[in-house]
């Protein structure tokens, strides 16, 4: 359906790395839905220039350009910059239903059954699991919901300093209300819960349909040879989930580096 | 109501503190259910002795001397013994409805609301969050379901060689089916919780009900020195969840000690 889509944002190159390597597997697993970059003023124009290519709508969303009420909420809470910018997506209401998916996700296999869910589903959080991931969260657009998280997101701020706490605390009966908002932990797997618990990855891992590169050190953080096909230096955290690593940087450099290459001429950039 | 109880499992004298403390902690805290230990036969008199008084019924299960069901299941899966003895619960049809809770969980609060809970409620494992934690749960004894637990066991194993694995593999609807039977985080607040999202934690964690101190290190892995109220050597991991691990020693210090004093008498006994 045209009036669906999956909505990333990426407010600087690297993490624009991550959203077109995110779009490229959404492609490559035959999505029937638009695709959406929302994007920082900072980005380089090779970088948007290639979201261009995979994207359908690259907008660029600057809250602090904004003079409306987001931009109000932004004087107040200063410290919530890129969450503001991440709920700028239930503007979009030329879609009636989307899906958002950090920049730091990998779709593994065709996830377009996610949009039978309504407002908001998401995957439960390894680590609090009461709360849910806002890495992958079904959601329909609408001004006035918009203006609703920004009041909130002024008036309370979020008790994890980023998106995750606002949405959490705003749709706070997720936990409680309804299973079918409860997506599957294998829309949003963390790479974090394979070595909390092994033997559940082994179990259902093989199946996971989305992986999420949480915290700290993101895939473009490493660098890696592809001719090797190897990691350089220590591959340390990654080494637990070592096959979505390389599933990244695989689409990386044969289907995205390309694309940056010829954007980017003779300058040089950083391709691994 | 009488036919209700809470129970717990011991299969040797260090587990044994544990369900005193877990025991003492619901008395604490007013339960008006009844409180049943399961035991192996190599607890030491002088515990079952304490036990008794603690717990309304004190029931040695046996798998290897059962000669029944259960006994052959077990000669089929050797590894699966404590997991075994676990399923036996469903045996206690004296009961309409239990609650298990594993011997290193402490209660905080009183938690009898939790009988209003259907089979089989529990909380998501931190981890794998569409697994539940077998550490706490509501479920009706049963001698069909303990047979068919059973004969599940032997057929498929434990994809964690632990009693979680077969109960998620038998209850295998709980992360779709119902949310009614998601019990909340707080009820089975595993410790390791505490450091992987720490703002949730700063957030919700002080409504916590039920504390389980799960992995390796237990409370009583710990020396603590109860005049000076501290732990003797490091407290490494502990150090993550200080309180609640002072709140398990408190309460064995004050409460469980002097009744294993007065059941061991002369002999020497580890009390801290
Ligand atoms: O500097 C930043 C930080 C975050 N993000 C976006 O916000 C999401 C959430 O941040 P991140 O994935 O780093 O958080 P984590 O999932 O590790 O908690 C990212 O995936 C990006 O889409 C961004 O564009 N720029
Ligand atoms: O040697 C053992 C191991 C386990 N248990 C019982 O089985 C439960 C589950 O084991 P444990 O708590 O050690 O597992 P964890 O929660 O750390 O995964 C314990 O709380 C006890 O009730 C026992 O009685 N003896
Ligand atoms: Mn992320
Ligand atoms: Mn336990």
């Amino acid at each position: 359906m045209a009036d669906q889509a999956f909505v990333t944002l990426a407010t600087n190159d690297s993490y624009a790395r991550g959203a077109m390597v995110l779009g490229k597997s959404l492609r490559n697993h035959k999505t029937s839905k638009k695709l959406v970059a929302l994007i920082g003023p900072q980005i380089s124009e090779p970088c948007q220039a290639v979201l261009k290519l995979i994207f359908d709508e690259v907008k660029v969303v600057d809250v602090l350009d904004s003079g409306d009420v987001a931009h109000l909420a932004m004087m107040n809470r200063p410290d919530l910059g890129v969450t503001f910018t991440k709920l700028h997506c239930w503007t979009l209401t030329h879609y009636s239903k989307c899906v958002f998916m950090d920049a730091d996700t990998l779709v593994l296999s065709n996830i377009d059954d996610l949009f039978e869910r309504e407002e908001l589903s998401a995957a439960p959080d390894p680590g609090w699991p009461d709360c849910f991931n806002s890495g992958v969260f079904v959601f329909c657009p609408s001004l006035e919901t918009h203006g609703k998280l920004l009041q909130y997101c002024t008036e309370h701020g979020s008790f994890d300093g980023g998106d995750q706490g606002v949405l959490n605390g705003f749709f706070s009966t997720w936990a409680t209300a309804d299973i079918s908002k409860h997506l599957p932990f294998i829309y949003n797997l963390s790479s974090i819960a394979i070595y909390t618990y092994l033997p559940a990855f082994k179990q259902f891992g093989s199946n996971a349909k989305v992986v999420h590169f949480l915290g700290k050190t993101k895939p473009w953080s490493y660098t890696y040879d592809a001719k090797a096909k190897q990691f350089k230096g220590g591959v340390s955290e990654a080494s637990a989930h070592p096959t979505f690593l390389l599933d990244w940087w695989t689409l990386f450099s044969s289907a995205v580096v390309p694309m940056l290459q010829e954007q980017y001429g003779d300058q040089p950039f950083h391709s691994g």
